[in-house]
């Protein structure tokens, strides 16, 4: 099975929207659906069991029939979705519900299981850190590829979005003759790719929880509508994450429900632990939520903050000076009779006002705590 | 089935009111309640089985009789429903409970299924594009018109509200021959016709979502008192949205429960796909509403902002020139005894003082970070 | 059966006190809880089958008893509370448990359905506007009346605290000979009279409807203090309204999942046809509650950007005219050695300054988007 | 059964802490935990059955015991819970699990129902104002001392931790022959004392009313920092108030769901009654919350408002006389060439001036709708 | 068994993030994942029955081989998880799921209950005061430590991050041969363990409360931008508090509901009284986190009552001297023709003017509730 290094690719950002391309066609219409994440698609295939491991080169979905006849477990990876006529095929040679197939090529699908006569499906979301996205604004950006994964007897098919090096550590330990995966059956291998793609959002996590501290430390020293933005633009990205995460919870619990022959009684206790990183991770980003909007409360609070600094020095200067500048106003009016023009001692005595009231009204400010 | 272009009419906007116009009545009062859309009706009808197809065209529901003694699939469409007899003949014909027959002409139901004894009672709303409003107000408007699913033996009705070309695509499917529509029973064309509703909302959070990105720019750029009705009028559209498709929930897992002879077992994988959509279209406009709070969040700080920048500017011209029209003011006075009149280089100090007092203030200001 | 106009009356405020009126006695102690709504009682009687009808005027609760021997359907209808030995003889005559009676004369039940062995017990409460107060504050206000049922074999009682013609179309029905209330048992005409209460509250909803319009009109328009508070009468209007409705859908759905024999399998689709508009409002009133925060959201900014409008007057003022009052300063100082006192063009070039500096400002602030 | 006036005493002010005074014991320790709030304890006794009563007093927790082989009901209160020997030899005469013991002492208990093999325990909260407290600061205060009942077949104890009269009227309703609960069992006095502690509920909802209104009105005539102040106590109060009632209503319906011979099939009723009670008290404490909640709102602005109002005065103010300032400096200007000096009509002109430049500023602020 | 003082160490706050450490590892991969508390570990044993005890010092895993022959129970206390080969060898001779190990190492479980087939695992959170961490920023601060239990026939284990006398108390009662934890199996053990820890969030509750009312003292006093922080850092304490302790609600529950041998029918009691304690902890959190909201509102109105404050000192100053200052400049102007500079009385006149001015206005701020 021969996995590579993610090409270089122009990248749309990831949105809502396209989500009505097919709209008016029949069901079960094989259309692309969503944002062309690759041009060509690659087909690798793994097949193993107990003692022999094979990685064909595989170039057409008939060369896959042969692995029907063979009692090896038989994992099939297609990357790229745009071609569809290889995943009609597939559905062709494998009896895979058309409404199945637009499921898979559709890739704004909700995570969800569904069981079926001869089959299992699975659909969900692999998160990752967009890192080209986030090099451009120098924020957190996350990247939703959708990953569908058929379960069949001897067969486990994965349809990614891109091409990557997501499975690669599983693909080695399957290598390698000794690993638990080789001797268990199909269920297993499902556990272990499900296991890879919910702990890539751990990932995920850290690197918000990092975003979340340097937004927060910025917070505290230097406040600023950038800052806003920021904590906006995390916010919108938890949306998102919480919409391609929430639905995991369902759909585990759904396969351990399940009572399809599919999964067997010895492999439920590796669902439910991936059931609890699920947990766990949901818990996690609802705590971020949390602390976002306490950074929220800290920004609109600084912002007021700043206002009464700015306020309180308005406030001094304006109230030490204006009444000063009424006292020497009064003295540069020009009426003939003022006795106090003539005095001697006018002028010092004018100066001893010009200090004191300052000094009072200081003292007032002081008092008031504003100074 | 003749499928015309919507005509052009005065429309009142959608409103919450006018519910209780029939206040008083005995239950079963058949009296069109809500805008009128259409002043005419129209009835199209589709009669077709495996190999045979005939679009007649109708006057008076009683021709419509001899369809009954056909085995093939009779779709009638009700497009204007000012006109209630029509709909009072079809009731009296085909047995439906008064009650029904009811809320087909009250246009304020809630989304709903019901299962009566001969057949099934489906009740939504399909959602579209205002256009002529958004020209109004240059704003994104949502027209709701209330549609009525009829699931007989043999017939499918549906009851609009106003003629257009909502059903066009499903019509010239079951036109072509070889389409899936024209191989099953009555229970796939309803779920084709529930698909071709359902599907319509992903043009609208499509749109959507090119509003809220609109906002969004001109909020960053140069947020203004449009801005903010502009997020309450998006706001208040999704209020109005939210309440016409969250009960779709509900509606369509009432269908996958239900088990009623008119839905057989292979159409329920059907609903069970619309049931998808209608969770992610609900799931998206969750987004969109937690989304909406953050602009509001962001216009909320943008107009503190911006109080913060006019005070800062305020303060700094005030602080500069209020102590310098003060010194000024000390010199203005006219006392016969101030010596510093008398001295030579007392204006060229002064001047100096009038120079070093603000750059002392700027230099405190730009340590403050003010400028 | 004698329905009369509401008399002229005072009326107090409804409120959430006067609930502990009773402490202290023992269940079942019958005292009128609440406030006193008409100082007098008047029974009104109908009596029915399908081909006969009587209307006896009735003074004592003793008249009623020999309605129990004919097999027609007997309505009640006990308006004004105040005198409770009417509602204790009742109680005494149709082995009511004392419990029920204390319910029905204390008016702050929360709505709700009983099932004993002989009858049914329903208490709700009917909204109406409550035009007086309406027009004492001219505002939104609405009167919350308690009405009991009591549905028994061949009887149904119904008390009201306050004499109106809320029941007059139904009992208009009644009397029409053809109305299909004539021809069935309790059970729908039960039905009817819980039909007749909750439409009204679509009345009441329109009303609200046709405030919350009005209200944000003048929010746009002119926000003052007043707007405030008439949106937090309206918003605690809902929360009483909420109160009384939203127990409402617990109440018809145990009335639908009840067994007992008092209401028929033919009757129950009419209870859900109640049941359904029960939905309809509580999902309106939410409808409302989020418009009424979101007005609430407008008006806070628009006192915001109020200030920001009255700040950048003042800036702008204060900051063209400050440092031009310095400069007149300047040369209004008496220092002996000023040379440009003397010279010819200085008044002409101070003009200059003066028109200059404005200018720049003005430019200045035009390039900020302040003008 | 002797029930005294309270007796004057200190008190501390409930708080949440002092929960963790028995850290690190062992499970069913008996010690007093939570504020003291009797020195000493009293035991009173009420012994009867349809025909007799008896009120002994008793010293000792032996003296009980002859109750015992009587077939009379027996209530025992005890009141004030600082000597945990009473309640220990409770405990070992009537064999109740150390762990029942634990939760009458310690005073921090949830409310809750526990069905044991021979009797019952129920633990809830008696809420009843706070007067002395209410005294000090002028506000809401609430006391909440903690009960529990203990129902065995012939006997009920119950536990206070202070000496009141709450149980006054259902003690003097026993001593009258003819009362219903002469007539019942164990578990119909356990409901009335259940109703006695839950209507004292109503009395606080009617005070926390009248402080609400007051604190509204305030709000609307002179809003200031202390009605902040108010309105945070009252809803801390309610928080308080709402952990001690919101159990209730789990308590009430496993008393319901409960199928313990200790409560008869005749009781359950009057447990639904005062089921009822407590589903009004919860609404509308969740009313009270939301109204504290719209009064902050209205706060908010008012503050706002406020600050509209002065910036308005400072601007208009400030606004007029900077220019006409401006204007007497430039003719304050020591320059030997200024013509206008010597004309005959400058100073009438530049009066016209004064009078005119802010008659313009007015009305243009009138057009502003600022005065 | 040896417990002793915690040893001083570098402590790094407890966060987030590390939890991505083990991505692509095979599950059941056993390595520490999460801060490091301590370098090296400790087995503490004590083995006892109701007339024996032992408290052997222990080296290696395999010396406790031998108590699996003896009847008496045998509660492993091992402290320290960084030397992952202990974990791993109890695993292997105990025949504990790989995956069960992991989580036991992996510090970041969510708090959990499992049932397998010859033992119970219970993983959750002990929360003490972190005393470093408040000595150094002086606020409230939390150090959560995963604590895992297995329950297996004849022993317990547990499973600590750092070594402290948390189990102290209960070792000794267990050393005093007359306690309850002697007579009783290790169900009543498990149950005191975890009473242990639970009991442990009353002290912190107790703190946390003596924080709160810090704050809030502070709030009321002399609010400023650090009361704001102090209330932001206790909020998110708090997240992480409830993070913690929410799930023990489901763990005890799921506990009480469980059919496992290896808790008996007797020792159920025990499990609901802690699960009471949870109950309490957690409703006590949400009453602090409704609290610290409110002090949040509190102090976003101090903030702008402050700002009021300044603004009216402001606009009284320059709403007074203004004026003045213009009345001033008007007679410093130099015009040749003013009558008004040759009268005797105009300087007298002029000071009335300049004491009525200032009174009429204070009088008038006065008026409006200003001074
Ligand atoms: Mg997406
Ligand atoms: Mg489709
Ligand atoms: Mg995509
Ligand atoms: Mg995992
Ligand atoms: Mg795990
Ligand atoms: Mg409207
Ligand atoms: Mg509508
Ligand atoms: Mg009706
Ligand atoms: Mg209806
Ligand atoms: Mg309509
Ligand atoms: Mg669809
Ligand atoms: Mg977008
Ligand atoms: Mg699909
Ligand atoms: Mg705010
Ligand atoms: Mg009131
Ligand atoms: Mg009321
Ligand atoms: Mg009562
Ligand atoms: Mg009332
Ligand atoms: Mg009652
Ligand atoms: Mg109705
Ligand atoms: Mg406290
Ligand atoms: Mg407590
Ligand atoms: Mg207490
Ligand atoms: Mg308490
Ligand atoms: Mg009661
Ligand atoms: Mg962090
Ligand atoms: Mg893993
Ligand atoms: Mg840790
Ligand atoms: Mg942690
Ligand atoms: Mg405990
Ligand atoms: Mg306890």
């Amino acid at each position: 099975m021969l996995i590579r290094k993610r090409s270089t690719r122009k990248f749309m950002p990831t949105s809502l929207s396209n989500a009505s391309e097919k709209l008016g066609m029949p069901p079960g219409s094989l259309i692309h659906v969503g944002d062309i994440q690759e041009e060509d698609s690659r087909i690798s295939v793994i097949d193993f069991n107990r003692t022999e491991l094979q990685e064909p080169v595989v170039e057409t979905v008939e060369e896959l029939l042969k692995f029907r006849e063979k009692d090896s477990i038989t994992w099939v990876c297609l990357e790229g979705l745009k071609n569809v006529e290889i995943t009609e095929l597939i559905g062709h040679y494998f009896k895979i519900h058309p409404l199945v197939l637009e499921d898979i090529l559709n890739t704004h699908q909700r995570p969800k299981f569904e069981e079926h006569d001869d089959y299992l499906y699975i659909v969900l979301k692999g998160l990752s850190l967009d890192r080209d996205a986030a090099s451009v604004n120098g924020s957190f950006a996350v990247y939703h590829e959708q990953i569908s994964i058929l379960v069949l007897n001897d067969f486990v098919f994965t349809f990614k979005e891109k091409k990557d090096d997501l499975f690669l550590p599983l693909v080695q330990r399957i290598r390698n003759g000794n690993a638990r995966v080789r001797n268990l059956g199909t269920d297993y291998l499902t556990y272990a790719i499900l296991d890879m793609i919910v702990d890539q959002n751990f990932l995920l996590l850290d690197s918000l929880d990092e975003n979340i501290d340097a937004v927060e430390e910025e917070l505290l020293s230097n406040p600023n509508s950038n800052t806003l933005v920021a904590i906006q633009r995390i916010k919108r990205e938890l949306i998102d994450i919480r919409r391609s995460i929430t639905p995991l919870r369902e759909l585990l619990s759904s396969v351990q429900r399940s009572d399809t022959k599919l999964i067997g009684e010895k492999s439920q206790i590796y669902f439910r632990d991936v059931y609890d990183h699920v947990l766990r991770i949901t818990e996690t980003t609802d705590s971020y939520r949390e602390m976002l909007s306490g950074l929220l409360d800290i920004y609109v609070s600084s912002v007021s903050n700043k206002m009464n600094e700015i306020m309180k020095i308005l406030t001094v200067f304006a109230s030490i000076f204006i009444p000063l500048t009424f006292i020497a106003g009064i003295y540069g009016m020009n009426f003939e009779y003022m006795p106090e023009l003539k005095w001697k001692w006018s002028y010092p005595v004018i100066w001893v006002v010009f200090v004191t009231v300052p000094i009072c009204l200081i003292l007032f400010f002081k008092k008031k705590k504003w100074l």
